[in-house]
């Protein structure tokens, strides 16, 4: 469920086998919908259905034990000492960076016993949001009257980056020094309002606890969004802070029982992306042109890394992380190209969409005001219909190739102002920018060649082999022989290289002979004039179209809506509960006898291998322990690693998945199946302590 | 290897792992390059190269000897007592048609101790190439003065038709009977020559022998397409007549010690397709419009079995032979696609092309009467690329759904003249039609409803929900449930309801409320439109612009060329020879010693479990016995299961694959890696009498 956002949004082929059933949109307040604003809790539904009304200081709490990963999952505090929870499935990119074909984490797990053991992770970092300020009036205020849609848009992102870097400067001990909180102002409402968010960042986040990926990812992509599931998909971190051992004002309490069948339960997490919001021709536009486009992708890189990890099991364990985030974003969007491919759920789409703009166009200021926004995002998704194959075809895939194109970028941005920057290269993202940049993560040259291989054939074969772009980009070679030769005889996998360029700015990069940067700079100027296009003519168009669509939703249905989720910080709830599949009764709990049983009739199958240390101690564990849950609280890909907590605030889970029916929450909340996924937090005590004698781990969470 | 024609041609992107290298492209009378027509052989080359030259009576009784099967693959007869050797991979989809989940054929592997324990193939039909006619003038001549494209292709089709009806009718014992001799006017040279074969028909085929398909195709899809192999890919088949034992005129005898390295060998075989007479913009179609389109199909699909199989072992039984072809078509395809994204390979091309164009310009008369061909071509592919999508979309996957459309198309065309029918409609082709149509192999209702939601789904991403032909297919249902209606509410897995409602006719099917049939009935006019527009102006324009490039190249180059491949039977030769690959030298044979060493490198890898059985007989077996060998001679998809024979013509092994490098061979020949892949002849018999206790079908073959 961790979003990688590299992968951009977009959906999929509709064969799931779990019968997705007739699909009920539950709109009425009834059901446990929404992924809250923490400024704007559903504290009225609550009351009314639950007679639960979180207060101020409740709420304060959950928001700054909450922590975001920034590379895509959510996680939380869970002791004084600094210790994060979160899954494994978001932590496998660091225990990957930091194991070797005699050491693979990934195979054997991890655990520090004590804080020198811990593994420090460079290029990781952690956030907690802090403070929430509404600046719609001063983002849309930079919008003069007789603005075009693109100078429009550009000067809103101008305001939005003036808004972070002041925000940022303010946070800084010296003006030289990096600043303490990452600001971000937030689209919400898909335009119709804007939050500039205060994060406080970690930087010095290191590897305390892993299970075995057997163990976290038992039963594979089998049992990927299936359920019942037998996972310990758990990871923990400790963060430190000038060195020393961060001591956080805010952590969550564990539950010293756990929660029970129909305990209403609250999910504090950061979803990456929903599109429930968007117009009917916005949904055919993905439908249509976007969802084909990137299953296409994935499919393609799904058998491309197959066959890549089948050659040797070094090169499985290399590409390990990259084919766990395809099969895990296939199966994802498989089931929201599924809904979207259902004529039903579109005619629910279309009904509503009739409805309100009916409402909208019975008042004739309104509808001068409004009416025409629904033609405006048809034209532009016509307009982008033109041009999107192209946005998703020029990019090269790989870190080495990532780098060159930061280093040509930053070259030319740099002496630019801040606000005039692409917007990665604005003063408040340098920081997270240069952590990546200079990461002495391993680079692996087979993996490399076939990424870059791969996009370069893409590339070719979306293009076609007589387009200009593509030729430069194969420099005459096939797309493999290419590959070798960049990959082969660039110097951009020592870091110091990369900062010597970096520091050498416009001239050095001017000078250049390293193939992976020549290839950069030759392929920018395409890549720079498709992503203007895109903000001028879609972004823009958006914004604009949206936030007149939001402002007569809250003026036809009231203001009691939450926003299309951003990879913000969320609240989202809902009682533990079980539900019905063809016919049956799949419980809401299942226990580690459960998955003794499991692993014992699938013995031999792909994803099914439990390690040996499990079945070595199965005898010391209580086999009636709850291991995994589910739940009726609205989520989605990014909420990875949430915490789920009790009405007390105490931790009685850990987010890790969603069952295969709940893959269209994309588009539209149900809670006849759809379920969110959970290890029980009586589960992660009993494997801690008599699975990996992890025992000192567990007092440090239980300590009152 | 095998050529399944129900996927079509259509290629991939280039991510191999083994060098591809520097591409040679051998045109010199040096090269053992060729597919050749018997009635055309390189007797020249052959002579002048190896001084060896094949006379009527060798060339005949090769002919005679060898077998085309019916559904892709070839084969021959290598006893007195009809008994047909192929690839294990040809008979798989028999073995899988009589195989229960109780007993797995394909799993336990097979043999016929007694005759009566063969098992009969229903619907297996295999060819012997009797005679040849040349009907080019004919065919050409049915073809007046002044038609359009679209005519002349007509009367070009209804002529072939006719002379096929001709044949066979000649062939009948009775007026009603079937034809002993099944006729097909096969097109050449892409329309450069048209000649009439007139084949054996044989319809009762038994198995007789066919090893565990963990050892006929030992080491998977990774080592598909690589070498050194190990693989026992071989299946045995007795043929009746008129139910006795069949006792051919023409057999191939047996080497007694197979062949050495260097020795001159030939493959009689069915080459399933080649696009090397293609000109540069055929070929920039199937690059940039063609192969992206096919690769993506094989890509998803590949992606949904692995998927679909993955859920319990009965499921991963009978969708065997579906995933095998698909891995096997991507794998090939990849290689093909890797050639043409090469530009270095489409630069050769390119110059060939211009220097044949120069000399056809340089003369007047030649540039009337054939200088504008090749723009022709241009604009017929010009045209396709606006329809090409559509054409590969509508299908609708699945044999309930096959068999319903021939149901409805039957009742159509049968009333009409053989000739004015669809092709595949005409008498000459009916036998063929009704034996697949009425046979008993299994149907499983859960992969159907895959197949079907399946191609569901892929029409609904590559036409646009809004479709109207989509809509009718889709009946207001998601692709999933729409699929589950189908399969859940036809008649048709019942042969004799088949028979039924054939006998009905038109009446029958009007009246029919199948959903199956009602759905083939909805979808028709529209299929049909587009086949037609497929023949009308592209088919016709290319035969037109093909025959006329044939004749410029007849008269610049000279009239000693082989025509592209057509699954129509071929000559190949070449000298059994290792190659150097990455620096190294790929030795010409392996053993069984090898086999058991790659075993052990590889244990717990998929594809690499080798039976116990082979395991048990390790130390009865001479562990130095050749198993697989590479020799250069010119072959491709649809030669599998082609004997390899020597001077003498006898049998010294069986082609069951190419090597990677071998790939490309679908669009330019070359010898300096490329290898065809055979199991030797003296493994095959060290397996049968020492693994598989089939002494008895050893001594068949060897008997004198």
């Amino acid at each position: 469920m961790k979003t990688r956002f590299g992968i951009g949004l977009g959906l999929a082929a509709g064969v799931g086998f779990a019968s997705m059933g007739a699909i009920t949109i539950c709109n009425s307040a009834r059901a446990d919908e929404g992924m809250w604003l923490f400024t704007k809790p559903p504290t009225k539904m609550l009351k009314e259905k639950y007679g639960f009304e979180p207060d101020k200081a409740w709420l304060e709490h959950v928001q700054k034990s909450a922590v975001r990963f920034n590379d895509g999952g959510s996680g939380s505090f869970v002791s004084s000492e600094g210790l994060v929870m979160t899954n494994h499935h978001v932590g496998s990119g660091d225990l990957e960076k930091h194991s070797t074909p005699e050491k693979n984490l990934l195979k054997t797990g991890f655990y520090a016993k004590t804080r020198d053991e811990e593994i420090k992770c460079d290029d990781l970092e952690l956030n907690v949001l802090w403070e929430v300020q509404d600046v719609t009036d001063l983002v849309k205020g930079a919008v003069g009257k007789d603005m075009s849609t693109a100078d429009a848009n550009t000067a809103r992102r101008k305001k939005m980056l003036g808004l972070e870097k002041e925000c940022e400067d303010a946070s800084k001990k010296s003006p030289d020094g990096p600043a303490a909180y990452d600001c971000q102002v937030v689209t919400l409402y898909k335009g119709g309002k804007y939050h500039q968010y205060k994060y406080k960042r970690f930087t010095d986040v290191r590897i305390v606890m892993a299970p075995e990926q057997d163990a976290a990812f038992f039963g594979g992509d089998t049992d990927n969004f299936e359920y019942p599931r037998f996972d310990l998909d758990m990871c923990f971190f400790h963060v430190y802070e000038d060195g020393k051992p961060y001591k956080p004002e805010h952590y969550l309490k564990w539950s010293p029982n756990g929660a029970e069948d129909n305990e209403l339960t609250f999910v504090a997490g950061h979803p990456g992306g929903t599109e429930r919001l968007n117009t009917v021709d916005h949904l055919k536009f993905m439908r249509d042109v976007e969802a084909p486009l990137n299953m296409r992708r994935l499919w393609r890189r799904e058998v491309q890394l197959e066959t890549f990890m089948a050659r040797n099991k070094e090169w499985e364990r290399i590409a390990g992380p990259d084919f766990f985030g395809v099969q895990n974003g296939r199966k994802a969007r498989t089931g929201i190209l599924a809904g979207l491919q259902d004529p039903k759920l579109m005619q629910t789409k279309m009904d509503a969409e009739k409805k309100l703009r009916a409402a909208v166009d019975a008042n004739p200021d309104n509808k001068g005001q409004w009416g025409g926004a629904w033609d405006d995002i048809k034209k532009a998704f016509d307009n982008y219909k033109t041009f999107y194959a192209r946005t998703r075809s020029i990019g090269i895939s790989g870190d080495l190739f990532n780098i060159a194109r930061d280093l040509v970028r930053l070259a030319d941005e740099l002496p630019k102002p801040s606000p005039e920057r692409l917007r990665e290269y604005a003063d408040s993202n340098l920081d997270s920018l240069y952590l990546g940049m200079y990461s002495s993560k391993p680079i692996y040259d087979d993996l490399e060649i076939d990424r870059i291989a791969s996009s370069l054939a893409n590339m070719t074969e979306l293009l076609g082999g007589d387009d200009p772009y593509v030729q430069k980009a194969l420099g005459g070679l096939s797309p493999k022989a290419r590959a070798e030769q960049l990959v082969k005889g660039t110097k951009l996998k020592d870091v110091e290289t990369r900062k010597a360029i970096a520091k050498g700015g416009t001239q050095a990069i001017a000078e250049s002979k390293d193939p992976m940067i020549m290839l950069a700079k030759d392929l920018d100027s395409e890549s720079r004039a498709l992503r203007k296009r895109f903000e001028d003519e879609i972004e823009g168009a958006q914004r604009d179209a949206y936030s007149k669509i939001a402002a007569a939703k809250f003026a036809v249905e009231g203001e009691d809506a939450y926003p299309d989720a951003t990879f913000t910080l969320r609240l989202a709830f809902g009682p533990i509960k079980g539900y019905k599949e063809n016919g049956k009764d799949v419980p809401p709990f299942s226990n580690f006898e459960g998955m003794y049983s499991r692993a014992n009739e699938r013995k031999g199958q792909k994803g099914f291998d439990l390690p040996q240390r499990v079945w070595d101690r199965k005898d010391k564990l209580d086999l009636k322990t709850p291991l995994n849950f589910v739940s009726t609280a609205d989520i989605i890909g990014g909420n990875s690693g949430s915490p789920v907590v009790n009405k007390k605030g105490e931790v009685v889970g850990l987010i890790f998945d969603g069952n295969i029916q709940s893959l269209i929450l994309d588009l539209a909340y149900t809670e006849e199946q759809a379920r969110a996924v959970a290890v029980d937090s009586r589960g992660i005590i009993e494997a801690m302590k008599k699975i990996y004698d992890a025992g000192p781990l567990a007092d440090e969470i239980l300590k009152k």
